[in-house]
């Protein structure tokens, strides 16, 4: 295992203070947590949010803390679950005395954990809402999932909801804008290698030098089919298409997309995919009307790639555009 | 080689179209060149800059085109000169009447083609200067370069020269501005893997499991020394204390670091970097006065990372932190 640690213990513990050290404008850790919070002081009778998860997918969740997206983020080991405790931590910091919504992505010990600690909080009088973020289509269930896995799609979650938030809307309308983001959207990724769990110290599978893994979870999960390499355009095609169907978009619905590098793959490689959508999109009389590519949520130094569509409607399209400032995605007043 | 592309041909090329449809509001590009402008129409009377080298480095350097930072970048193939000619089509879309600042990094294919195009210019009646960067304090004379190599320290002489380019100053400040940038900047790399040219298809070079490489170029040039692996507080510690000795940095003294990942690298051990290097400075009373941790000078998937540090005074300091709007770095007004 070639990795840049000290020792496997002490990985995200340590990177989360470089995270503060990196960002201290943005961040705080809160004192004896894996919780990053905003730096900022709070502002009374905003609706809080918290997302969190394993560690191994930065910038999620920490890269997501700042304006207009999340109030806190929970990190647990990599690719484990944060413990109830250090969730129930992430609610406090984030609640402002108007409640708090709890974006999770679908898996097993992540909802559990997150439901424990809403009990936690209703003990202190904190209201919480949950949305359930599953937009990879590739598996119905999975080796950590009942339904759908949560995947990159989470990170439009985080900038809808967010900027509904920054609206001044109740918790209960800022969960249903969560909620119709991740009705209106579906992801699927596939991988070229693996990735090394530092506390494993191998690679989690191993795939032949002509093989590709079609619909891959972000944690190294088995996908649904192994093929033999294909090019770019075939790839590309391939998920659009397949998201294209399962939302049921039709000519001259509008979409943001987000070409999400699961860690290795360089940029390059994502351009070429988008240059492909775009011609696919055109070809398809769908609008791309906003593109995301870079590494949104990522799975430690495996090479691949997902893909997010999201169809829009004028608000969505609104709040996604909307000035966010955070370390990992920043939105500039134009 | 398990790359997400269609041929190896046509890779840049159709990257180049990938990063329009990304950021359109950032981006065009001059039309039959491998440059990339700004969208935004041209404002008389300021200094232009234009950087640009080999392809393989994003999100260098078309992600530093936009307000504050580049007019254009010109793009070669991975790992190559861009030729004479496409470097006078970038010089020319970023002429707007006051002359053209040239940031090149020091490798010999570099200097010769900016340099043609410099004279191809002349002849235009379009003034020219050049920022020569050689941040790379590792090797003094490489397979690629007399003298030291340029790498990523080119960001902060993109975004500080960029910034004087926007306050209005005039060619020859700019340029003075630029190369007091690199005259106070020290950069050195580890790699940890190598990484794969397309057109080559098999890896630049091979390192043991065991195995890492000090002083590594950004094109898989030889290092300084191959050493056993060493933990991220040696080598952070290692790279800190050379470039602590190389730029005579003294107890109060105000740095910017840029901790840059060369592709694979995951933020996660990025991170632990970043909270050692505090540490160390704050043992040796280094200000550490801006951090910036991510990917901004990669090579490909090449798995390690580099340091860069840059001395501050308060002119240095307000240009970095000058607002700016580019694909890969955006400084918000605060």
């Amino acid at each position: 295992m070639k990795k840049i640690i000290d020792t496997v213990e002490t990985v995200v513990d340590q990177a989360l203070d470089g995270m503060v050290v990196a960002y201290p404008e943005y961040l705080m850790r809160v004192p004896g947590t894996s919780v990053l919070a905003r730096a900022v002081p709070k502002e009374d009778g905003r609706v809080g949010i918290v997302s969190g998860g394993g560690s191994g997918h930065e910038p999620a969740h920490g890269g997501y803390v700042g304006y207009g997206m999340l109030d806190a983020a929970v990190a647990g080991e990599v690719f484990t679950s944060p413990t109830p405790d250090q969730v129930y931590a992430g609610i406090k910091a984030a609640d402002h005395g108007a409640g708090v919504l709890l974006v999770v992505k679908n898996y097993t010990g992540d909802v559990m954990n997150f439901d424990i600690a809403r009990e936690l909080a209703d003990g202190d009088g904190i209201a919480t809402e949950v949305v359930l973020v599953n937009d990879d289509v590739a598996v119905q269930d999975s080796l950590y999932t009942t339904g759908r896995r949560g995947i990159a799609g989470t990170v439009f979650v985080h900038k809808i909801a967010g900027a509904a938030a920054e609206e001044g809307a109740d918790l209960g309308a800022v969960k249903a804008v969560g909620d119709a983001v991740v009705a209106n959207m579906a992801s699927m990724g596939f991988a070229l290698t693996s990735c090394t769990v530092p506390a494993n110290g191998k690679p989690t599978f191993e795939l032949a030098d002509n093989e590709m893994e079609l619909g891959i979870g972000i944690h190294g999960e088995p996908g649904i089919e192994r093929v033999p390499m294909m090019s770019a355009r075939e790839v590309t095609n391939t998920l659009f298409q397949r998201l294209v169907g399962e939302l049921s978009l039709a000519r001259g619905d509008r979409v943001a997309v987000m070409v999400n590098s699961m860690g290795a793959t360089p940029a390059l490689e994502l351009a070429i995919m988008t240059a492909h959508l775009n011609e696919f999109a055109q070809h398809a009389g769908i609008v791309l009307e906003r593109v995301f590519m870079g590494e949104f949520m990522t799975s430690l130094e495996m090479a691949g790639a997902s893909l997010t569509l999201l169809r829009l409607d004028g608000q969505r399209a609104t709040r996604l555009g909307a000035v966010a400032d955070t370390p990992a995605l920043r939105i500039m007043q134009r």
